[in-house]
């Protein structure tokens, strides 16, 4: 993907545990190039990883030299946006990565969750200009999370905030990787999306394109998961009362077919729902460039002087 | 209750569904005097709620003129801090409290719900002094909520953030009066210490008390609601990552019988406890006066021109 670059231009990296996204991205939040390289996962060394950061910057910034990048990082990011303090799928360990990777780019770098960033996108460029108060749900292969208040993104105090997936929905509930039980992405998810097809439909899209075509089970899937969508989202609902609730993630592209049935369970579940203002439930307008275009809008709000947050 | 006024002094007044709790309260948030009286409840009206306020407020100002008065009203207040949207346990529907009352008393007043108020106690005058990030639970009939991110107190896009209360914690859990069932209130709470304790002690104090005295069944009675109390505050701090988790209500006068048990629980079901900072669980410094100081502190910032929030 390649488009013609004139005005100035950011680096937005979206940095996971399989795969280094790069993306070249305008004042407007329009990607025009993108690079897709392994990341190499948590084997890798910390040098290699950056190796490949540095690669995939190149790549995309062929004949252009970017205001600054970002790094949308699968990890938790310390609250200076200086440090990735632990990521389970990268190698680095309490990193200084912002420092390091600026001295060495010689740019202005923005260090910030991925799906943190996945939130920066939708306040900049998409579905939440203008919204005050929200929450950003992403149904992945767990769930990852983001949340506005009062117009700032918010990261809690050890930057930690936004883990909604491990809120516990069931007391001795469904074992989760992370050895608690009865987490919520154990039943909203792209993973949970494959247990409730019962095997027979092994992917999320596959589920979604079968339910499409009216297969039942693959309908009764995709509603088992916006059930248990709904259910979470009333807890969050009560907690925060947000105006709008977006929701991310490969699985938002079955649209109503997720989104019905957790607007259902969010009603049924929500404390006094007849006597307020249910928020929306929205799709995510940025799908897999949420992390590109949030990373770019953090490095461009920090070269051009209007702090994140 | 009376003492010595000298200096600038404003009026508190927590309005709940039984009663109406006056306090007069000096710049550091001290009780000076306090006059209580029966609110009525919902079958009063408008007028007669109107009126107790009106001579609690005779009561606490005998002989003094306050800068202002603040109202910690046991309902939903609308965003701008006008207007009562609804209370259950009150008269007030959609009613225009603070510019009403503020005309017939001829004096600033402050409206904001009772557990918001609880929360600017702590802020201003108790444990949260100087945290930006916290989470306060009340464990009294039910579970009242307040929360403070970046340094200011978060009411939601309707005014209704907070309601921790009913969050399902239990799928088709204990029936809740709101309609609901699994709410956190059910299982953490007064009203759960009650049903834990079998019927045998029949009141949240008898059972502290027996449980001092080393009673087994009102001992496991705390722990338990402690457990609960421990799990709904894990769900809170994956969301929020606050720094401090402040318990409050009649239930955490029961000190470590309740907090130990919830603290084991907290680090039990919370995502990588051992890789993070766990936040503090403390004991609130407001008791039977959080409203009373809180919505009295916030008659000062308003009088003082320190906005609120």
């Amino acid at each position: 993907m390649s488009e013609p670059v004139d005005g100035p231009v950011w680096v937005g990296i979206d940095v996971g545990g399989t795969k280094v996204l790069a993306g070249l991205v305008d004042a407007t939040g329009r990607v025009l190039r993108t690079a897709r390289l392994e990341s190499g996962g948590p084997r890798a060394t910390e040098a290699a990883l950056e190796q490949t950061l540095t690669d995939a910057l190149d790549l995309v910034c062929e004949g252009v030299t970017p205001h600054g990048v970002g790094l949308a990082a699968a990890g938790l990011v310390d609250g200076a946006g200086e440090r990735v303090a632990f990521a389970p799928h990268l190698p680095w360990r309490d990193a200084d990565v912002r420092a390091r990777l600026s001295s060495r780019w010689g740019l202005p770098v923005a260090l910030e969750n991925d799906a943190t960033c996945a939130l920066w996108a939708e306040v900049e460029h998409g579905v939440l200009a203008g919204v005050s108060d929200a929450v950003l749900v992403t149904l992945g292969t767990g769930i990852g999370g983001g949340l506005l208040i009062g117009g700032r993104v918010v990261r809690g105090a050890g930057g930690m905030a936004g883990e909604f997936g491990h809120m516990q929905l069931v007391p001795d509930g469904r074992p989760c990787p992370c050895g608690l039980s009865g987490c919520w992405e154990r039943y909203a998810s792209g993973t949970a999306l494959e247990v409730a097809a019962e095997g027979r439909l092994a992917t999320g899209p596959a589920i979604t394109a079968a339910a499409r075509a009216g297969d039942e089970l693959a309908v009764a899937a995709l509603a088992d998961v916006g059930r248990w969508l709904g259910v979470g989202v009333a807890n969050l609902v009560s907690a925060l009362d947000p105006a709008v609730v977006v929701v991310g993630g490969g699985v938002s592209s079955a649209g109503d077919l997720v989104l019905a049935p957790a607007a259902a369970a969010l009603r049924t579940h929500l404390l006094a729902a007849r006597h307020r203002r249910v928020p929306d439930l929205v799709v995510a307008h940025h799908a897999e460039h949420a992390g590109v275009v949030g990373a770019a809008a953090l490095a461009r709000r920090l070269t051009q002087g209007s702090p994140a947050g």
